[in-house]
């Protein structure tokens, strides 16, 4: 019993301070109590006598052991040497008994499964290539009078405000919709959120239960459909017409029905303001909710920016979702929700439940950002440069692909969708572009429900003159080899013809 | 015809740029067929007449019709004059008609009515008040230091790095909890949060379906049990013993376990090795995880600080949740959840799902604050200090309402719990104390099942002396009138006696 530490603890003497000594002693007893080679009932040596062994100070060994008392893995009684402590009338279970058993898996919800085997969020690795859509031109922010103000805001103390939502945003956000989108609401209406996802998710807990009914355009925007896939909606794809939605003479009742109809994603398409009415009355008499995604209505070019549908809304049932990311930038993580007045409380709690919180600081830039007229000077700016990007990439494309593409002008917005013969695979197109450096979207990949479109889902606010010019010349230079290999759509591993995966060797 | 417009449209002559007078043109005319003041088929003067009867510019009056026209409001033809849409056959439904129809209301999801029923989370008014748990003391927080890190992370430009849990963090927070806390996880397994409570709801989110078995400490932490309610989960209250969490000889399977071993909330005991290795050992048997709640224990006073039951854990059930609002101050808003490996990819997902996030800028300032060692001194002044604190609240309650207050001194943490006699409406009196401008919570409030103690439990880590002295002395005046008015437990608003609610009168 003398030397039963011998060969289980060995303290290191080059140790300087007391505190690792102590730390040495702790980990290394604990240690061997945890793995057996202490068992449950051995008596160790007295203090004295351990650290007479040890050759350290006997403090230590009492500091070490009342602790490993304390947590239960001695006990110790007044002047009784320490015994290795058993649990009840069962000796301690040790590390290794535990991992001798076969432990039974954790499961997942049926949420966690719907996110596991949802495609969305698109992780992207490396930065982003051209024509990458939904992207705003980063290098072309401010990011130093960005920084300035989210600096200035870092230097106040904070202000032991509670509010979730500042006040001073929610006014800022409120005076620039209602001026330049048409929205009518009151400041509390306003939640703000980390993105535009993050609102469609939270809108879509609020509303649907698992089994409900919901309405998309197809074609439409995929992130909509993976937010209201994974809160257990039955996800349904609503055919176009040329004003958008066209839902008339259906006999289903959807609880919720999602629209872009300022910019349709991805068609670019506008809805007119009677098809909006028709719509707003369709979902009056079946008591649906409307969600706006006004993703990125800020950039027009062809006549005025459209008012939103929100502002046209009498009965309380269109939510809007806006975000900064295509107005300002990416990175900026921050976007918006415009909820009707009678849930305004609810949607505040249901944020908090979930911390769906942007920071105090953030906000506060934003604000500042927003009253010091940045933000308005940059969409003009922005709207000026993208506008003029808009009819870059139309001319290069129908320069260099204008035989296989018909392209829709967008009046707005970031990207430009340029449609296939029905003939094409459009999803072999992009992977090929991909492997030549130039991203797209396929337009087959939009549709829930029946695919009756095929083309590329170009973007062009994110890329200058020349990125531009070089994607165009590798759509065209793509599409002529594959109209002339054929159509090679056997290719199942979409791997490319050898003439284009090494058009150089 | 001729004077169609009159009385419909009036334009501000004060109005100094062309864009206002196109801006009121519009709005006026839009209001106009919204309202059906111009009704559908209704014809409209030439642009040219239209200008000369405004007294404004022809292209003025050229572009707001060419924009009605894209909006559906007009149509056009070439040489006609404009023509108040109608929709198809259809006349163009206006405001008014909509409004006549009584909309069906939108309905909102049972996640959102157990949200709306939720008691959680507690929104204050105003500042906190003596003595508010779960509170760090903002005002000794090195905010100096903290907005130098915030404004060095605001400056960098946006790197472009699409990873939404940045690795540098990662790193400083591993290397902090593995040395503190005795947490065994790599980098990729920690998931940054905006808050604890958002950690929380994601667990839930990801393991528990509506019905699932979820147990929780009774008393416990009614944060843990609003985010299990609030997922649907059937939340059973467990009772404690003096090793905490007491489940020996249970028969119901949980799938889920919600503990705070460090220091149980509110009871502030310590979850012995023992009781820790057959909480795991059980959870591996049935296959629950468990949640380790680990709030605030970086502030321990007596020995060392507990290392976390994570560690322990070989089977990768155990999901460790922490905060930096406790050990740094409220509005940081950032926690952090460690995953099991083999959900870390998952779990990452579901976090991009909802956008939980941190900004960019905040973890890059955090990941500063902790490798500069800023993150460590704090700690360990507020550690002298909170232990100082404890003292003096132990001592100024016993002086002022000893004979009614049985404290359990916490070894660690930021707030303790006084018991009272059974025949207290501890609820009463918190009411009462809320009336004297002290905040304490109710232990009565905590259980979840049968209440099997009264009493207050209060907070010390964000009040200095003073303020500890002045609210302990509330506290045994109102206990002291209280038990003088033989506990006025009748009183069903919670009026406190008049004595008590004027004192002074």
């Amino acid at each position: 019993m003398d030397d039963i530490l011998a060969g289980l603890i060995d303290i290191e003497r080059g140790a300087a301070s007391n505190e690792t000594l102590t730390r040495q002693l702790y980990d290394q007893l604990r240690a061997a109590v945890l793995s057996g080679a202490l068992p449950p009932g051995q008596r160790l040596p007295s203090s004295r006598e351990c650290a007479r062994q040890l050759g350290i100070a006997r403090n230590t060994v009492s500091v070490v052991v009342d602790q490993l008392a304390m947590e239960g893995y001695l006990t110790v009684a007044r002047g009784r040497r320490p015994i290795v402590a058993a649990a009840g009338d069962k000796p301690l279970q040790t590390g290794r008994k535990i991992a001798r058993t076969k432990p039974k898996p954790v499961a997942v919800s049926h949420w966690a499964e719907r996110v596991r085997k949802s495609a969305w969020p698109f992780i992207h690795n490396g930065p982003p290539r051209p024509l990458a859509t939904v992207l705003a031109d980063s290098r072309l922010f401010p990011h130093d009078i960005w920084a300035r103000c989210l600096r200035r805001a870092a230097r106040r103390a904070p202000t032991g405000d509670p509010a979730i939502n500042r006040a001073s945003l929610r006014a800022a956000l409120l005076r620039h919709l209602t001026e330049h989108r048409g929205v009518r609401a009151e400041a509390r209406q306003i939640i703000l959120m980390p993105s535009a996802q993050a609102a469609l998710e939270l809108i879509a807990r609020v509303l649907l239960d698992a089994g409900d009914l919901a309405w998309v355009e197809s074609p439409g925007y995929g992130g909509a459909r993976a937010a209201l896939d994974a809160a257990g909606a039955t996800v349904r794809g609503i055919s176009l017409d040329r004003n958008g939605l066209a839902f008339r003479g259906r006999k289903d009742r959807p609880r919720l029905i999602f629209v872009t109809p300022s910019h349709q994603h991805p068609t670019g398409r506008l809805m007119p303001v009677s098809r909006r009415q028709q719509l707003l009355g369709f979902a009056n008499e079946v008591g649906a909710a409307i969600i706006e995604d006004d993703y990125d209505s800020e950039f027009h070019y062809d006549g005025r920016p459209v008012a939103a549908l929100q502002g046209l809304d009498d009965s309380g049932r269109v939510f809007y979702v806006g975000t900064f990311s295509k107005s300002m930038f990416s990175e900026v993580r921050s976007g918006y929700a415009i909820v009707p007045p009678d849930l305004a409380n609810l949607f505040e709690k249901a944020q908090r439940h979930g911390s769906h919180i942007v920071p105090a600081p953030v906000q506060d830039a934003l604000a500042e950002f927003i009253d010091d007229g940045h933000f308005a000077a940059h969409i003009r700016k922005m709207t000026r440069v993208y506008r003029s990007r808009r009819d870059h990439l139309l001319q290069a494309l129908g320069a260099a692909a204008g035989e296989h593409l018909t392209i829709e002008p967008p009046a707005g917005g970031m990207q430009l969708l340029a449609h296939l013969a029905p003939h094409w695979d459009d999803g072999d197109v992009v992977a090929y572009l991909a492997q030549e450096g130039v991203t797209g979207r396929a337009l087959s990949q939009h549709f829930t429900g029946p695919v009756t479109g095929k083309g590329l889902f170009l973007g062009f606010a994110a890329w200058n003159e020349t990125e531009i010019d070089n994607a165009a010349a590798v759509i065209g230079d793509v599409l002529r080899r594959m109209s002339v290999s054929r159509r090679p759509r056997a290719s199942v591993n979409r791997r490319p013809p050898q003439s284009l995966s090494h058009p150089k060797a």
